[in-house]
């Protein structure tokens, strides 16, 4: 692959898996952010020491959420390979008014996982919007990015 | 549904679907909206006359995956109702270094479509993340958001 | 339908579809049971004050599992009708030491929700077995049932 | 992992998949059965000699609701690895009033298989009764269990 | 909709689902049919009656994969509506050495159901080859195509 | 497996997975063919200079839609097993009236791709026909059929 070329188009500019068949298999990890400001009355009930039950309840629906979606990446983002996951750890803290979700996920195949740590933080940024949207609107799901990758060709440290 | 209270919780804190059994059914519309910041080198080609072709294959892809995951928001967001989708435009424009991706669905019915269109626009904006990320892993999703909400009890403009 | 004859089998016993096209919409409810007999120190643990929050993670998870496989019933049954949630609310509370789930599904269409049901409670009943099989594999998942169905030609009291 | 803990959750008690990247591969099997009591006229219908086709396509539609559900068994089950399946195979007999269902799953991987068993099982139950509701709504799914589990740290035999 | 222009092109040429919001509801019908030509020795089993059995069940696992893919159609198919079947028959017979597989499905909706008819019968024929093929691979899936479509705006009768 | 049995029956010919167990890993390829005749004015359309790009965007659709089913075939194919593909490329090309449609599947595992292959042509055929079924539903999808299957125990060209 030439770093000036899409990967994933072919010599006709078609859309094109990459071929990985004569890759080597390696342990490869990735760990991806993403952040979504929260409804001021939503921070103020987080803060408050009785709401720790309705914010696990939230928290972990988004956790889940992500969990599931990691395993359904491939189903999702059309060119991208199905692979088999080894472990997949999200973790969601509030900072300020702001919900941060990390989301790292660990393969052994031949190909990296950014796309599924990717794809964990947006759906469970997406869930906690969805449980949180009674209150307002006016969430925004901000700085989604990568903040590392390991175990492929070359490693990425956002 | 008390403002001040979670939809998606119930009395025990316990994750639940909102009951809609007994609401009207009405012509629902959401537009929401993603911003991705491309690689320098992705920007340059999309310019170049000569990408024409790359830039409408990879749009094209990310379009359909939106499309595709707009219609599965209710398998990824755990507690969110199925529906039917009527009508689901997702366009993408650049904006100097940005590709902005807006997704409007419209549905008839007695939910509101609001994580529809976010989901459009998050998995479309994965997408080109996933076709560019040859040329770096430096992009970042910001701002998914959603612009306006009508149909429903009440309409929102962001 | 001839109530001798089974629904789902042609007159050359081929598996079909029941033809619901000229039934009359209505709304239909459906509640199931099922109860898993926990490992002992499961239930030592969830009686114990200290585990609240543990119980919360397993429990929340089975529901939301639960209410993702109630939405996923016409993928998984082959003969199925897809239809469109209204609600769906699934409970777990201790017994000795069962966990019993219940669940309440609600629809507005032509086929009534039993199966939606049933599976709902079938699936979050799977997930605790997954949940706590580090502590002992030898859980039974006993008497999944009907408890009423409401809103078709006859209703059901189990 | 402590034989005392949830392996399924974290130390904050959220839940989280178990890390098997550093797990050797191993032939897994797993074999689990459920037990579903039919109404009378279907038990009488099948003992007949006549009703053997019908009862060959109810059985038939139900083991293949059962090997498909296998497939997706991580799907179902948000904490469950994704993995390859390298055989599955589901048999259901009559014993007096009972359907008897058993499910093998084999798989070349690093985590056990009991959890797709359990859900061929219970799917193919599911499937069974929604074939034979025409019939009656007072069908019971009982014990629902794990026969046996070979080839990871520890063996079961229930 | 000018019969000149693609449907689901926009006015840009990106792929885009056809806006049904303001479409009348009313009784949707399409039957289509494919064929495959089977290998001989399977011809030969099939005739003979000692195999009604092993032709019940190939037919049998055909019909159930067409009609669960008819329910997935809207997932494979990028731009087509999801919908609820009312119902959908599937029917395959021997002509000659070749399997002839139709399938009718019938929606009270927006939509035609042409695609879903033209899945279940693709998916149909893609099963019966898989359980065919330890005889050869010569087989080839020949015709498929719409029989006829009522209902919509205009009818179609092939 | 004897070349005069059923696979994917069992002695009882009730259907059941294909054991792979014990089968050897090795580099296993196939390719298969579709082809579409075209209403003779998306053929006119799609010769003129002007619709490269409709012809690009309708082509673009079925090679993603055709990638995607290729990683959904074990869910569409009951007894087929899951594996993880290594390469998917689609062709799509006119010929006179027809679309031809090639699809390569390559994968590193213990079963043949060929129900992958045949099942990316289907799918991509069907996304042609529902995006120009606008213009005429006489479009027949003819000669489904594999071209080459190597890696396994024996090869095969058609």
């Amino acid at each position: 692959m030439n770093a000036n070329e899409f990967s994933h188009l072919d010599a006709q500019s078609n859309p094109a898996m990459v071929d990985v068949a004569h890759k080597e298999v390696s342990l490869r990890e990735a760990i991806a952010e993403s952040r979504i400001v929260l409804p001021k009355e939503v921070v103020l009930l987080f803060k408050n020491q009785d709401i720790l039950v309705k914010k696990g309840s939230v928290f972990n629906t988004a956790i889940i959420a992500g969990v599931m979606a990691v395993k359904k990446t491939s189903e999702l983002i059309p060119l991208c390979h199905g692979l088999l996951i080894d472990n997949c750890q999200i973790n969601i803290k509030l900072e300020n008014e702001e919900a941060v979700i990390t989301c790292k996920v660990t393969s052994f195949g031949k190909t990296g996982v950014e796309m599924e740590a990717l794809t964990g933080v947006s759906v469970a940024a997406l869930t906690i919007y969805d449980m949180c949207k009674s209150f307002s609107h006016a969430m925004v799901i901000k700085n989604t990015r990568l903040l590392s990758k390991t175990g492929g060709k070359s490693d990425f440290h956002g």
